[in-house]
């Protein structure tokens, strides 16, 4: 039995009310990408900011400190909801309500900013927007950081507890051997062949709800539309996903479904009795983004599943110029140079994210000017992928991050790889005859295992632990470059 | 230039955050009658409760009071605006919390045990709820009438300046000519034929989008899905519609549709100026029922129009059961005896309302006990329909109104086919070849004239103040009468 206390049981009621309101708000964002006709766009920023202003007020309610001071924990699930609880409105009353709203402005004019400068390839449109997003950013850091690291202090909003110097050393390591095994990969007499040709829409959203079905995502709590980005969203019971078709590729749509399945399986397996709660969520987004990528690149990418995959092609969009299965696992994962992150293969996509990194940290410490950026980014593009940059929209401008004031963001996509590997050696160990049930396009005895052993604890544990539990020991780079080294130097013949 | 105060923009301010939250909550509504996966259900009514609560608190604001106090108004518009504020304020105020909230309790439950007791035919299980509500509701009603007509008081919330002593007067010299009429058209030699076949979803759907184009809807600003029961939803720039579809019978979606159109062009044909203040939705149910109304029947169900529409459901669905443009327009309005309201043809429609609102209002004023509301229900509808109710679905069971509370509600629909009545006479007179646009599938020039001399007011004059202007004459039950002898006079062959 749960001992109580009126102090915790109001704040938990308020919270449960600022969180059913956020869910709300995530709500209308869903809508905006996917329903909402075009010409509601004006009277929309007024609801959204709207909503907003009700749920500022309600993080700021003078009241969360009374009840934070007076509340007693009587058991671990309530620890570590005053734990978020406590540590946001930390965050909260260190920020100055001026520099909050002041930040809330520029940042949502910038995204507009940002957009048009992409469009035009005009890095100077942007940069005097840049510019104050990061002195914002930079101040609100200060306000965070009381004296220490202004990067560590943005980043523990989106991975609490990750510091810049542990993150920044473990990229150090890693950034020379994917390096290398990228040369090696490019350089291959053996090049797999790429999948051609015209796959229709209908087609590809039938066969997509089949590969959502296969990961067990349960759509009695969830759907599946179009939008121009793939995204999850939504917590508890009502998780929804978009994807995107391009008739001539269909690896977008269906690698795109899988890894927001991924994010949404990961919510809906939370254990309910945190639904609403300060742990009813994921806990970080490099752990979100563990189970997107471990769904998409060590399952939906592995042997095992492409061969199902490739019979579900053939019966639905007939023979294809790719007539073998292992000719069609090579297709999938076809290791490609190019300037985009989020078109990057397994083996490019943590150089991206640890040039982002370098880039940004040394912006906010006020290494690097921002006139100074775009000259950085592609001369750190030359060295790492050995292309130079064409246009700055395929540069420095080809990600909202910057404009969205996400700095410290980046840097959780490769830490989420990272824990996949970890989880995947895990999982193997666990589960031995997983890729006998990825053969037969069925990844819910691994997605049980991800359930029982991380997904369900939402917050209930730090980032980092609840991952250490899982696999059983310190999460660390070394899984995930052996799965790349393996995976890709047999596919590779290297 | 209008002068204007700070306490008058305070309150507007203030105002326009409450009508942008408001919009949420109904887009929130939209989305659960057409998006939301059914699991989601529990925690959406925590999510619905949690905005409830939010625009309770707002308004119930003690500062609006303070404002109102304070506020000058220096043009009509501000003055419409004063006045709509002032009014829902004043009830606000009458009304005790206690109160409120306990309604709110009881009718949210009570729809899920009037369901019930509708699948099951089970009167008994509804009446101990029903009693709740109407005890709660004249409660309410006692607080707002301040010793005046308690029935009154309700209808003020749905139709402001309306009294049951003028709608009751206006209904009982209506009734006898309605059962006249219907008598003799059901004894006519003469019936048209009924529509028969299968009609694909699809199709229906495509059709239905045409029928939208026909009446002006403004796709840019809304969008139609399916839903159980067809409804409008949104004011301002977003503005949604939904349809249902029975392959068996076309009509069913093709007038929800185009009366759904009809609610959404008036919230859409608002003028812009209005957006998110009091003045931006439609003036009264009435009102709106008027634009529905006028758009479903007296234009949809047109000689013109339905010749038309025949062509193109023989192009959609190749030929007909009924042959020819005549016949079809006889179909469209076959006149059929039945129990249920939302099916009932235009001769029945105002004979459904009338009995509710007899009963409805004995209830609320004491002079009919609930125990006795069955005979009651049963009795009269003999009277006025000539058949016997077989079960209680088909009989006082069959709609939500009154577990939801809302008595005063029912004559509003009969009050809007009345304004209808006038409107289309004035119309006619204004714009005199509007068959003839009509007739190639264009309602455009007609509804220019209803958004130019009524829509675009909104909120501007009171409710029968606003369809005055736009017909030239005091609304009365003549036109509408008129309308009804002729139109099935002519059909039936009397």
């Amino acid at each position: 039995m749960t001992l109580s206390n009126s102090a915790y049981d109001e704040l938990m009621a308020f919270q449960r009310e600022t969180e059913a309101l956020a869910q709300v708000a995530g709500r209308l964002g869903w809508d905006q990408e996917t329903m909402m006709p075009r010409g509601a766009a004006g009277q929309r920023s007024e609801e959204m900011a709207a909503m907003e202003g009700v749920l500022h007020a309600r993080r700021t309610d003078a009241r969360i400190a009374e009840w934070l001071d007076k509340a007693v924990a009587n058991d671990d699930v309530a620890r570590a909801n005053l734990r978020h609880i406590r540590r946001s409105h930390t965050r909260m009353a260190k920020v100055p309500a001026r520099l909050a709203q002041e930040l809330a402005r520029v940042t949502s004019m910038a995204q507009g900013i940002w957009a048009e400068a992409r469009a035009n390839d005009d890095v100077a449109a942007f940069l005097p927007t840049l510019t104050e997003v990061i002195t914002l950013r930079r101040e609100e850091a200060a306000c965070l950081a009381g004296g220490g690291d202004l990067y560590d202090a943005l980043m523990d909003d989106y991975e609490p507890g990750a510091t810049a110097a542990t993150i920044g050393a473990m990229f150090d390591r890693m950034r020379p051997r994917l390096v290398a095994l990228r040369e090696r990969v490019l350089g291959a007499a053996k090049q797999p062949q790429k999948l051609e040709g015209t796959f229709p829409q209908a087609a590809q959203m039938e066969l997509t709800r089949k590969l959502a079905d296969a990961f067990g995502y349960d759509w009695s709590r969830g759907r599946i539309d179009l939008a121009v980005h793939p995204f999850s969203s939504g917590s508890g019971d009502d998780s929804r996903i978009t994807t995107r078709v391009v008739e001539s590729d269909p690896f977008n749509c269906f690698y795109s479904t899988i890894h927001e399945v991924g994010h949404s399986c990961y919510e809906l397996g939370i254990d309910p009795a945190y639904r609403l709660t300060p742990l009813g969520g994921g806990v970080s987004m490099g752990v979100h983004e563990s189970q997107s990528r471990i769904y998409e690149n060590q399952m939906g990418r592995s042997r095992a599943f492409t061969g199902w995959l490739f019979d579900q092609m053939v019966a639905t969009f007939g023979p294809l110029n790719v007539t073998d299965a292992e000719a069609f696992y090579a297709s999938v994962n076809k290791v490609h140079s190019g300037y985009i992150r989020t078109e990057a293969d397994e083996v490019h996509y943590n150089l991206h994210v640890m040039m982002r990194f370098d880039l940004e940290r040394a912006l906010i410490r006020g290494d690097l000017a921002v006139a100074d950026l775009e000259a950085a980014w592609n001369d750190r593009f030359l060295a790492d992928f050995g292309v130079a940059v064409d246009r700055p929209r395929n540069g420095m401008l080809q990600d909202v991050h910057w404009s969205c004031g996400l700095f410290g963001y980046f840097p959780t996509y490769t830490l989420g790889n990272v824990y996949a590997g970890c989880l995947m050696q895990a999982l193997r160990k666990a589960v031995p005859d997983v890729d006998a049930s990825l053969a037969k396009g069925d990844a819910r005895p691994a997605t049980a295992w991800l359930n029982q052993n991380l997904q369900r604890h939402g917050g209930l544990f730090e980032p980092e632990e609840v991952v250490t539990r899982a696999c059983g020991f310190t999460p660390n780079e070394g899984p995930l470059l052996d799965y790349l080294d393996a995976k890709f130097g047999e596919i590779y013949g290297l």
